[in-house]
């Protein structure tokens, strides 16, 4: 299957989703572990589609996302870092989708750029708590915790 | 805002539907009005996009689809035949959805091939009943009720 860059960008704009989890994970750096994934859900007759695109990014994996419906899920920083952020930034997304991407971006170059602290995990939570909508509640329970937390750093 | 073709077939193999109604309107010629209609909903937060594809097409109308969701609607059968069925012929769906565009275009082809018949809107049900999935049961439901009747050509 031959896709068009362009035809991506406009198929993302409409199914695809920039995601940024938080979840608590005692034995890591400040309790959390910061999990950004990009992925592209449909139904399982498009199954095809997944793996073509899979190949497309040369990246993720496609899984069952729950009942009938399958994802291609690329959470690799590295994947993410070189192969994601530059393919939207030289094909931009159209809907207002691309303002989840920039605080994506964001995200992901706090992640790459160095040690990660708790100011800077409470500023991923503040940026993700503007994507997606659903998500505002989630983590704004999740930076009160964290604040309220003396938290110290580990190595 | 410019868009590339390639991006607007990726949109719309995510967000557009290819969509044939079938109303019951006494006066008209077998009792049935079709009516095929492309559309690409949104929520009102892209109404821009909607109005840019609106341009990229150069037809159409904007209108609330429902709440807070706006639709571009293109149901004029001229443009329907002469935008919309080369546009897909020449930047092609991938998902599934491209197999409702064939019948959608087998629509159109019959609808402006010339007079219409009792076999043809019959013929025009079974195709539709194959499209989108949930239209299975009402277009079957309409077919029943048209073999029943016993319908004369009015001209």
């Amino acid at each position: 299957m031959i896709i068009n860059p362009n035809w991506v960008s406009g198929f993302v704009d409409g199914e695809g989703t920039f995601y940024v989890g938080f979840n608590k994970q005692p034995e890591m750096v400040l309790g959390i572990q910061v999990l950004p994934e990009f992925r592209v859900v449909q139904h399982q007759r498009d199954i095809k589609l997944l793996h073509a695109l899979k190949d497309f990014f040369k990246a993720g994996v496609v899984r069952r996302n729950h009942e009938d419906r399958y994802e291609l899920r690329i959470r690799n920083l590295q994947h993410l870092q070189e192969i994601i952020i530059p393919f939207f930034d030289q094909y931009p997304l159209l809907t207002q989708k691309k303002f989840d991407f920039i605080k994506f971006k964001k995200i992901i170059s706090i992640l790459t750029a160095g040690k990660i602290d708790k100011e800077k995990i409470l500023e991923m939570i503040e940026i993700s708590s503007l994507m997606n909508r659903k998500n505002k509640v989630k983590t704004l329970q999740l930076k009160k915790e964290i604040m309220d937390k003396d938290m110290t750093l580990r190595p």
